[in-house]
């Protein structure tokens, strides 16, 4: 009989603790503080409180909790002193059926890690639905894990203790996350299509209108439709789109699907229209299913299969609300294969610029020659500009890209507004001169001018608190060890949340380029590459994901977005509002790394569902 | 009838300007004020006083000094108002005639530069005997200075004015530095032979034993047989060395120059032992005849011609002296062609290691085979090391290579230390991550780290006053504008007069590189690729120099040698001490750019036989 919340809320407190044994490795204090926190309205805030006991513990407590475990195919397993639990986990990874090879690499890693850290390597073995991490996948995450910093390593133990007590969780509760193992499904699936044919190693390259992003559209189409969209169609720039109609609509809507289609393509919303009644409004949703070069499976495709999950089971559960649902899958928003980017949001804001048509590709391809090849129908792109008023507005759940919530141990976060950003491309001009004879003071090195603003730009973006300033790209072109760099080239990436604060990092960073070069008597050049205004999140919208996250029991956690997203695009026509998902492995995105897990996605999934309830009780 | 120092010194003073009207265009005041400084024991000590009184009067004046000067081709010209000095100066380098479109870019140039800078371009266009620049040559400086800092070319303009000067001085004095005028012909001459065919713009490539090194090695042969020396061979490393008899030796040797050679080559200084009086010592000089790609004219061959001029000069007297001079043109001591580095100066102190024969080049030809095509003796290596016994010691002549006595006005510096160095070759590991949604506080961001240590190596290599740090090479390897660079690649070049300083200073660079590190939880590598000694002057040779070069009229200004030399190798096994010829544009070196005057190198001729009169009173 699987355990209860219930049963957990009202056993005696001195009892309660037994009914999460070994959850948390021969540490059973972790359950003892989570549970002063009783009751918990939902396992997600159970696992929430078991999280906050051990990171309120301390250091000393938490390397005890650390050190509780077993290694990793270590002595414990071969001598079966392993708790059942762990004897569980290493037995379906594989570890338990070593050749004696990978048992040598593993007792050396095993080694390694020790000496280096003080504590044995922890690593959550188990994905959802026997996607469990293999052999060699372990293997290479050890290795990789061993040139971490310590803090770093140790933080990292602890999140992998607690993946390894969600999952001991939901089976404890029999509540394994059924919707977030379909979304984990539908991403595992499509990332199949890689341009590169690195998809076996995770590593997606999927850029616009190639041979897997084609295939990528058709698989999303048939899945649109598969989880009962009513009207689903690759638009004339690639965008899949598939529309899940209101209830009125629905229901008076007698004509086929292909014939809808076809009307609402040249009619819009004609159909509705012939009821006589004014329209039912969509609320629109969806993100990006290009990648990035060698990037992750999740970057963009989790906001395209969250709210599909959802209309699958309001199609499933034959609902349809008071308003439609329009998920569009964009297909483009990376700028990989061209320098144009957004061309997929970008078309429904009517920002679309023709002359792109004429840009390159690497090989020479132009714009116009894909889509044409692409059988896109590049003369209606003007058409797929969208009327606000059809709209409810927009909402986007994306992984956040960043390493906050993974270090906050907290599964989602709901964003404030998309920082404003400026992009520059630059250049210092010294004098290249010889690097023993040339004293200090003579010196017109170009390379110490941009260290000296790089370290001036760190201090500066750290003092607003939620300013971020990179510089990205920095070389000196043809240096050699014994010449003083005669010229650097760098980038500037400077974002904040809002233009105003942008605004003012842009012009003190600026200006101390300046006063640096005037200083130190050398020339420079910063070409602004690329500008966006910032996009606060529309009330309303917020409002609703932040009711949905606490509804999971979860603390509401706000926070700008730094990356730009389709919402960014769509915000010039619509008020909008995005939710963030925790990724793995320090959040990484735009490598392989990117990950998130199944009962993440699941939580998404149900905070997006609870937003489309609040907004049908909002619009009846 | 040329002006005589005699002249000046002894004319009223307020006569004795107007002896120089014309030297500074339109600006008496520059003659008035060095004047006070009479009496001038030589021409290079008046032109030292006139360089002396433009540095004390302060940038307003100097400005004025500038903005005396006509414009480059410009309407003073073609309205025929400029001095009869310009006049000629404008006219010898072609000016009066330019085409069109030369005139044309002359004027926009003009235009852009005044606009710039505020006085007119000024550029000594007269070299020796008609060496003069090329109308290209001038545009192409005119172009590349408009690019300097208003300061660097206010103070360029001003060292143009001082060569103008210089020239004028030598007209009115009559005195054409006939020396110095040879030891230039010879660089020219030289540079004919090139590895790659840029020797027409000045680019040399002459790496070890390629067709144009070769070619370079018989040509010194040649001039040093012309030159008078009486052996002159091509050692088993291609050092190309000529010995010149001491008084006895010669006059007691009858013997022919081949038999003289081939003797010395099995015996030693056999043919001296036979008079049974104790050989005469040698005093051993030189300089490397190779380049770095696309180098200079002057760099190492300074060191071989000033001697030459010396010997030559003694030849034409028909005087020897108590001691033999045996000059030679090390072969090697870039290291661009193999990996090793003074293989001349290294075969003469044992340092020969046969390892390096089985090095490859670029084109995977072991230095072996290129030996063996060359015609070299390989197994006769071990005998070309020197018997300190037989030398008085080492001197060499060198180029600065650096901005110090351009900087100062001077001609010549006595060098008081080789630099002790040290190279590392270093890199950082941090955490790539999206530049939009890491916060500050939680990147690790590798470049970041390499800034912040490139600003503290600025600052503690300026703290010591002549330590010189330099990271010359520097980049975040596939860094994207929006990306926090995960990894940083740099490399260190840490210098100073002694051993101990230098010491100190890669200690507080490693210990800061290691604590930022720790601080930002990054890992780094730091490998060291290099690590070479000082080699201080030795004292008597040092003494002999300053004296030379006071001697001159000039002052005596010391100063390390940043830069590794031949001499630092001959260290090992004989006492040395080098002597620094200033270079023009800045002192750049290792760049077709780099330059000296033949008004310098006749000053660098002057001091060298200076010393060689020293020395034979030191031993008669």
């Amino acid at each position: 009989m699987p355990l209860t919340l219930d049963e957990i809320n009202t056993a005696p407190l001195a009892d309660a603790p037994r009914l999460l044994d070994g959850i948390y490795e021969h540490s059973p204090w972790v359950a003892e503080e989570a549970l002063t926190q009783r009751p918990f309205a939902t396992l997600a805030q159970l696992k929430w409180a078991l999280v906050q006991a051990v990171q309120e513990a301390g250091v000393e407590a938490q390397l005890a909790l650390i050190r509780a475990h077993p290694e990793l195919a270590g002595k414990a397993m071969m001598s079966r002193t392993l708790t059942a639990e762990s004897t569980q986990e290493q037995n379906r990874a594989g570890l338990t059926d070593c050749t004696p090879d990978e048992f040598a690499r593993i007792q050396q890693l095993n080694a390694d890690y020790n000496a280096r850290f003080g504590f044995p390597f922890i690593l959550a073995v188990r994905g959802p639905r026997g996607t469990g991490l293999a052999k060699q996948q372990i293997i290479e995450t050890f290795a990789r894990r061993l040139a971490n910093h310590p803090d770093f390593e140790r933080a990292e133990a602890l999140r992998n203790i607690h993946r390894i007590a969600e999952i001991r969780l939901n089976e404890k509760f029999g509540q394994e996350p059924r919707l977030g193992n379909e979304v984990w499904d539908w991403h595992e699936r499509l990332a199949r299509h890689s341009d590169q044919g690195h998809a076996e190693k995770g590593q997606l390259t999927v850029t616009y209108l190639t041979e897997a992003h084609r295939a990528c559209a058709e698989q999303l189409s048939q899945w649109m439709r598969e989880s009962g969209f009513d009207e689903v169609q690759i638009d004339a720039v690639g965008n899949v789109v598939g529309r899940y109609r209101p209830a009125q609509a629905a229901g008076a809507d007698g004509a086929s699907a292909a014939a809808r289609e076809a009307a609402n393509r040249q009619e819009g919303d004609a159909a509705n229209d012939a009821t006589g009644a004014p329209p039912a409004q969509y609320l629109l949703t969806g993100s990006h299913y290009d990648t990035v070069r060698n990037g992750g499976k999740y970057d963009g495709r989790l906001g395209i299969f969250v709210p599909m999950a959802c209309v699958r089971e309001l199609h499933r559960a034959g609902r349809r609300l008071p308003f439609g649902i329009e998920v569009v899958a964009f297909a483009e928003e990376e700028g990989q294969r061209y320098k144009a980017t957004f061309l997929g949001s970008g078309a429904l804001v009517g920002a679309f610029d023709p002359a792109w048509l004429d840009q390159e590709d690497a090989e020479g391809i132009t714009m116009r020659k894909a889509m044409e090849d692409a059988g896109l129908c590049i003369a209606e792109i003007p058409r797929l500009k969208r009327d606000p008023a059809d709209y409810l507005g927009y909402v986007e759940v994306h992984i956040e890209q960043g390493p906050v919530l993974n270090e906050m141990g907290l599964p989602l976060a709901v964003v404030t507004s998309i920082n404003a950003s400026s992009r520059y491309r630059c250049s210092i001009t010294g004098m290249a001169s010889h690097a023993g004879t040339t004293p200090m003071k003579r010196r017109r090195d170009a390379a110490a001018a941009a260290a000296e603003l790089l370290v001036y730009m760190e201090q500066r973006a750290t003092q607003d608190g939620d300013s971020v300033a990179t510089m990205g790209m920095l070389q000196v072109p043809d240096g050699s060890v014994n010449v003083v760099p005669g010229r650097c080239e760098f980038s500037l990436d400077l974002r904040a949340p809002s233009d105003t604060q942008r605004d003012a990092l842009v012009a003190d960073v600026l200006q101390k380029l300046n006063e640096i070069c005037q200083r130190r008597g050398l020339q420079y050049v910063a070409e602004r590459s690329m500008q966006a205004s910032c996009a606060p999140s529309d009330a309303t919208l917020q409002a609703h994901w932040e009711a949905a996250v606490a509804k999971l029991g979860l603390p509401v956690h706000r926070m700008p977005s730094g990356a730009g997203h389709d919402a960014m695009k769509i915000h010039q026509i619509l008020p909008q509002a995005m939710l963030f998902v925790r990724g793995e492995n320090n959040g990484i995105s735009h490598n392989p790394l990117e990950s998130t897990t199944a009962d993440d996605m699941q939580l998404a999934v149900q905070a997006f569902s609870d937003v489309l309830q609040q907004l049908a009780q909002e619009h009846p």
